[in-house]
């Protein structure tokens, strides 16, 4: 049982982004209003099979909607905005606070949910003064550095203090000397009260500086220039100020340019429609082949080895129009994200097959993150002055590296907490104190998967991963319920156990173990007991399998009296 | 149809290690003469859910198997012995030559396998004599520097020249400049006639030198010098050399030893047979309690998240003795193995929840790969003046890579060969050209899994990703002949789908659809086409869940006549 807020107190609760790297959401309440920071989704991963999203827990909003006064978005990406079509009706659409960028891509996702109530998406600069929300608080967004336009952090002004949270943040920087941008963009907090500073801890593991988005530029434009002949581009659709200055560097080397891949497309699109950037001289695909190969530029998706993506495709032969020849530069400007690995290896080998040059990280400096590395952070922490500090965005190692990042820059550590998923956060008389509840709210993981939106049910993920190793085993027999004989051999359907045209004599076997263990209790007995019937040729059929072959599938005995 | 060798041609055939990483097995083959070079075996990963290992084809040598002199053996790292137990039989048993490292691993594992005939396994010293196998091939060893004692290379001497292979290998050094031992181990090199030079290929991708294991020792050194407490050592089990140093770090500072881990302790076994090390100030588990914590040194496995390794155990608290607290110091002297990424997030998760100094490569250099990057292949390739090159060890890209790096310091474009497993490569005209025949030695990927050892299952394989994704639907229905009604209302088994229990109402309409589905066909129908109403109602349904879940378990119909 939750308490209820005190007066005077102001309550933070991460609902998600804490424990892992996705489904970012804060929850910022005090007196009768709450502000909502985000509303991420996480890819699903191998630990959850056959789900598409996990979201965070909204249990504790659905119950308060009525205090919702505004979601304020930081930017653009799905593990800030991703959550939004699942949960915002459970939330009772409250206004979305958010920078045109953030809008469009909100809006453009929106789309593939057409049954769905239009949004109340409210478009503010990052430098608009503070937003009144209530008597008593506040919202004001400022810019920062990230991989995406308009990219913002988030202050929410309570009577005891601000409450600043940066979203996903990176420093531009000169050989680890932030660029004057950087130190313009946060001089505004010098004079303000900063209760609780919480900050992106994606970077926290990564010792130094970042090298410079501009240096990454540099890079690939010496590339483009010496690639004797078609110039393909790869990289995350999600690296839209990378995205825009490629027109940049296509232009400057008299390339047309061609763009591949859904999720590219749609960024592109945006992009156009905020006039960016000057895309006049994107041209089709089927266009490609009017152009000297060395006058063509093509920006695909599939850096990370994705199955269907254009650059996968390509490297696979199964592109329709293009053809990869050995003229061809190709360049993955991005990293790996964890669990990708296998993926990109095989997206390599595929490329590597065709004799074209291939650029990646390792080569050149043609990638660096929107999340500044520990000498970056501990740069933006000295431009705040905050009195407490709680870590969100990351695992919970990550979490733990940041914060003692903070305290050995003399942060206390009495006023540094690391939460998880659901940790109620409170800071109490009047400002002075950071407290963290041993209640938690439901935080408890939510699943999209297929059409369903609910928890994760851990027996249906559990036979999945059983199936998926070894696989299923079904076995029917039709009793006699007078004799209690089986009325034929019994039958078998097996699926993901072993090859069964090549275990006929396995199966045979299994025939007479399943008709004699079914009539070792349903002979003579009156009336047949069934359960204990299909509960004897479960454990005799089990046994049998995995002393024939190792393995134990999930054994489904269907046993009829007729 | 693979045409016969012919007089004077020397046949070079990778049947594994060529496209991954692992199972590694060459295949060297003059006139009645066949040579193995080891036999490895991979480990399976996400592409292959359910199977233990990956084996080379070695239908080519089952063929052959009356040639086969020898098997030689480069060290005793599963990606080269693991195949042995499941194959040796089928070569027909050959001789084993290894060092006595290896041997011992060998002998070691095949302890596991009691029912298969003894080993006839040959001892041999790196700098022996060459040893003669037939009048027209000799077999030589000479050692190499990799992580593990008793690395050597091979050399099969024929009337044509050598075929020389470096097993797995790093170059030692200092700041990139090799230590006189490297330079040493390769003089012998400078008089030979060397036919064909064949080289891991691991490290190719990575530029540079690594960094000298006498730095990672001495970072390693300091940690332990400046521990508070416990000092925990996690590292691959493989890492013999490593280990062998860490009873001198712990001797050198006072610290009892304890093993964790079964492989670990394995390799300890081995250490302290060979008399390698000094291993007196081991201790049992039990005995932790009676050594204040900072005269304890722990070297376990489990770096790489592995689910039940003692690491994780401790990690989680699951361990029974160790109780991880503020004071230990946690050490991952290790990389992260491509798709191990998300275990070892969960582990360093676990670890950082109990407030201990944790040490991973980020922070300091403490750990270095067993295989020689750009810097030190090259190196390599300038000590060996070969007149034929074949990248192996390696997925293809890092064979392309290596392949190039071979061009780009001297060797003509076509004295290289990039082989594909089940190449086969033939040295023709006395040793003047080098050719790959159109043919290839039968290169299926073989499987072990449980107790079966064949092809792997396309058709099962892919069963097992749909079960994982979307699990199976068994529908029953029991169907009167006479009538063609239902004899009651069909049943519903469903496993990995949606949580049942929670999913009534779906239930309850797809028995009315399985219902009206199969009296469809079957109602008025003499005799019944059972074929056809099981096809209806697996249409049926699944496209009803589909609709109403967007899933596609997979669908199985059991209708039966009564």
């Amino acid at each position: 049982m939750i308490p209820p807020l005190e007066e005077g107190v102001i309550r933070v609760i991460p609902l998600g982004g804490v424990e892992e790297i996705g489904r970012n959401m804060t929850v910022i309440e005090y007196g009768n209003d709450i502000v909502i920071a985000d509303i991420g989704f996480q890819f699903s991963n191998e630990n959850t099979p056959g789900v598409d999203y996990i979201l965070p827990n909204t249990k504790y909003l659905e119950e308060r909607k009525h205090k919702i006064r505004a979601i304020a978005i930081t930017h653009g990406h799905l593990d800030h905005i991703g959550g939004i079509p699942y949960l915002i009706e459970r939330l009772g659409n409250p206004p979305i606070y958010t920078r045109e960028m953030g809008a469009l891509l909100i809006k453009k996702r929106q789309t593939e949910f057409p049954h769905l109530p239009p949004l109340d998406i409210r478009t503010i600069d990052a430098d608009d003064k503070a937003i009144p929300l209530s008597p008593t608080m506040k919202l004001r967004f400022f810019g920062v550095t990230h991989s995406i336009p308009d990219s913002t952090g988030i202050i929410v002004e309570t009577p005891h203090g601000d409450i600043v949270i940066t979203g996903d943040v990176r420093i531009e920087n000169e050989g680890g000397i932030p660029v004057d941008k950087e130190t313009e963009q946060y001089k505004m907090f010098r004079d303000r009260n900063i209760l609780l500073f919480s900050m992106d801890s994606t970077g926290a593991e990564q010792p130094g500086f970042s090298p410079s988005e501009k240096t990454i530029l540099k890079n690939i434009d010496q590339i483009v220039a010496n690639a004797p002949g078609r110039m393909i581009l790869a990289t995350f659709a999600t690296q839209v100020e990378r995205l825009i200055e490629f027109f940049n560097i296509a232009k400057r080397y008299n390339r047309k340019v061609v763009i591949e891949g859904r999720s590219m497309k749609n960024n592109v699109e945006i992009i156009k429609h905020l006039n960016l950037v000057d895309t006049s001289h994107i041209i089709q695909l089927e266009e490609i082949a009017k152009y000297p190969p060395n006058q063509i530029l093509m920006i695909a998706t599939g850096a990370q080895g994705e199955e269907f993506a254009a650059l996968m495709r390509m490297s696979n032969s199964t592109h329709k129009f293009i053809k990869l020849q050995r003229s061809d530069t190709i360049l993955l400007s991005s990293s790996i994200i964890p669990g990708n690995e296998m993926a990109v290896q095989k997206l390599k080998d595929n490329l590597y097959r065709h004799d074209c040059k291939i650029i990646t990280v390792l080569d050149s400096n043609v990638h660096t993150s929107g999340h500044g590395k520990r000498g970056e952070i501990e740069w933006l922490h000295k431009q705040i002055p905050y009195r407490f500090f709680m870590p969100i965005h990351g695992h919970h190692y990550m979490l733990k590296m940041h914060a003692e990042l903070a305290r050995n820059i003399g942060c206390a550590p009495e006023n540094i907490i690391v939460p998880d998923n659901g940790s109620i956060i409170e800071i109490q008389d009047r400002g002075t104190k950071l407290v963290r509840l041993k209640e938690k709210a439901p935080c408890e993981d939510i699943a999209v998967e297929g059409l369903n939106i609910g928890p994760i049910s851990e027996v249906v993920i559990r036979d999945r991963k059983m199936l998926a190793e070894d696989g299923i085993f079904v076995v029917m027999a039709l009793v006699n319920t007078r004799t209690g004989r089986l009325k034929k051999s019994p039958d078998i359907i097996a699926r993901g156990f072993v090859y069964l045209r090549e275990s006929q004599e396995l199966l045979s076997e299994a025939r007479n173990i399943i008709k004699n263990s079914i009539e070792s209790v349903t002979v003579g007995s009156h009336p047949i007991n069934f359960d204990y019937a299909r509960n004897a040729v479960t454990e005799d059929v089990s046994r049998f399998l995995f002393q024939k072959t190792a393995k134990a599938p999930i054994v489904i005995p269907v046993i009829i009296g007729v």
